[in-house]
């Protein structure tokens, strides 16, 4: 099997789910209560959540652990939406969110919002200018991935995190759920205010995620009750979540501190050989993460394409998974200013720290047999 | 070990905990690639869902995974809450709910809604009279537990059930955290809309729920994304989260049938030995779920005794462990009309299937001589 699709989701870690196992098995009680297994359990989860904290590079109580990245986002945007809704309701977002996102924002039109969608260039990138022109007095929020997950493509996230420190009203968001673990991103002085990762997009588990809230921070939590998480996010803690999403991130992050070179490499590999490919265009830029290769093969359907490969055990994606099974253009390469042609054609190779040279040359193999196959068919 | 503390939180069942495992391992996809490995993670995730919905006998559409009851809970009244609120802003809870339903029902008071919290009656039971009474042209829920978490104490649920099919306009979100696998409660044509359950008090996994959404139920996700779970809860699908909680429904259902009635034996075992200890006074009413006992030991201070027990490898808890941190007064006592010596002292046993009689027998002497040995230091 060359797995090819780890934007959508990775292979969990056998480490990472014997963790969990072990959490499961040995600290099963509520860490709210009071008897001392209780008193085990939220001594286990205090230390996860100051591993956290190491890893992140923050104070341990800006770590909130969630149920993954869609909840990191939404409790992000809808958090500050419906907080500081009398201060202002005005959102500032760009055309290319992840759906966690853009429909976040979307829904939140329905409860009286505005929102602005910024354009983003070829290259799938914003214009500063065109950010700091759509600040107004009443915008309370801007939500903004890190690394796109259909392209790869950066936003300057640094640049904006200092623009947006001389609006000391206006809160800061930042998707890194395709970012963590590939580009580095400061987030204590950065700016930014809130920041989702997810763990199954670091080989940790499905189910689990953190939200970095600094303790400037106030929010209308989504989910009310017992008061956990600085009650922001409340529930009976899932400790092995949190246990094995921690490890996944120290995992993920000595990986890139080692690996990320190489892989920088595999993906140059992979654009050089795909650029001679006949019928293939590239859509991901070339300052982009290094784990993620979009192509258009226009003219040809690239569900097709997707079940050739899956028949030798190859599998790659169309756009993001999250939006894979609704209409045929992907939002993100037309909002690049893409023609039909490309952003109907689309398809994802998104690498991990495990995939090989000898994965890709077979893959690439497997690619232009298929392309050839096709075109001669459609001839 | 002695562990009396099951409706904080139960020991996850070494089948389920392994199911988990196993799925995790072997259908890690994301269920909405379209690539042959998604396709088979997502036809194991239907086939949970149809599981699930056979054993709660409702459509398998109705079926919705959550991250636990809190989300449910939280799902349930706000989402209908920020959808319906055109039509009104009116909410009927009661005063002895789990602060999932209590704090979310609070938190919509801050965005302009009006609470109507039941009272109970000693028995901790609301009356019908005053929940017909409380209904106003602007009632747009009713969201009541069926079976109290901190005294055991059943709403009659069928009852108001059939009331509120006469008012088609107001939805019925039921929190059955505790009532599951104890207490039968049916769904389908009950007038309920909305019913959340939690895979950890069922010796499934944290992290894991299942809210129940009838068909014509309508809500503001809380949330968005890439359209997983009917719209109505977006994010990856924690594809194994909810093969455990499948499996851990299964087997308490199973457990239910063949084993509540030794359950309630050994519960009146358990009050008639309580009935005779010096010191000692009953809270739970007589007609009780049959794995909760809720006793006071006025003049004593709770979290003594847990210590003391805690020493033998007993664990009970004062009151519910998603509010043991918090005030020493026990809101659900209080609400019962309990002074507060009674509503300061409470101490809360809470059995599973697994619970014997010799657990209950050495937890009763070990009881004795705490309550005896610190009223010896106080004379």
């Amino acid at each position: 099997m060359i797995y090819l699709d780890n934007s959508a989701t990775t292979k969990p870690a056998s480490s990472v789910l014997n963790s969990f196992y072990q959490a499961t098995e040995r600290f099963f009680a509520n860490p709210s209560s009071i008897h001392q297994l209780g008193g085990e359990a939220e001594k286990l989860l205090k230390k996860s959540k100051e591993q956290a904290s190491q890893l992140l590079n923050v104070h341990q109580d800006e770590v909130i652990f969630t149920s993954g990245g869609t909840e990191g986002n939404n409790l992000a945007i809808k958090g500050i939406a419906l907080k500081h809704q009398g201060r202002g309701k005005h959102i500032i977002t760009t055309e290319i969110e992840h759906p966690s996102v853009y429909e976040a924002c979307n829904s939140l039109e329905d409860l009286g919002f505005t929102i602005t969608y910024l354009p983003v260039d070829k290259n799938g990138v914003i214009s500063i200018e065109d950010l700091t022109n759509s600040i107004r007095n009443d915008t309370i929020l801007v939500s903004m991935m890190h690394v796109n997950n259909e392209l790869g493509s950066i936003q300057p996230i640094k640049k904006i995190g200092e623009i947006l420190k001389q609006y000391p009203k206006i809160f800061f968001h930042v998707d890194n759920v395709q970012g963590m673990g590939k580009i580095p991103l400061e987030l204590t002085n950065s700016g930014i205010d809130l920041c989702a990762i997810s763990g199954h997009k670091l080989h940790g588990l499905k189910g689990t995620g953190i939200l970095y809230v600094n303790k400037k921070t106030t929010m209308y939590p989504l989910l009310h009750g017992g008061n956990q998480e600085r009650s922001l996010r409340s529930g009976t803690e899932n400790l092995a979540g949190a246990v094995s999403i921690v490890k996944a991130l120290r995992l993920i992050k000595e990986r890139e501190k080692t690996e990320v070179k190489d892989m920088y490499q595999l993906q140059e590999f992979l654009r050089n050989h795909l650029a001679k490919m006949e019928g293939v265009v590239i859509n991901t830029p070339e300052e982009a993460a290094p784990h993620i290769m979009n192509i258009s093969v226009p003219g040809l359907k690239p569900e097709v394409i997707i079940h050739m490969l899956g028949e030798k055990q190859i599998y790659i994606s169309t756009k993001s998974a999250c939006s894979s099974k609704q209409a045929d253009e992907s939002k993100i390469l037309a909002a690049c200013g893409y023609g039909a042609d490309r952003s109907t054609s689309a398809l994802r190779i998104s690498m991990s720290y495990d995939t090989t040279e000898s994965e890709i040359n077979t893959f690439l193999k497997a690619l232009e047999e298929a392309v050839n196959q096709l075109k001669a068919v459609m001839e």
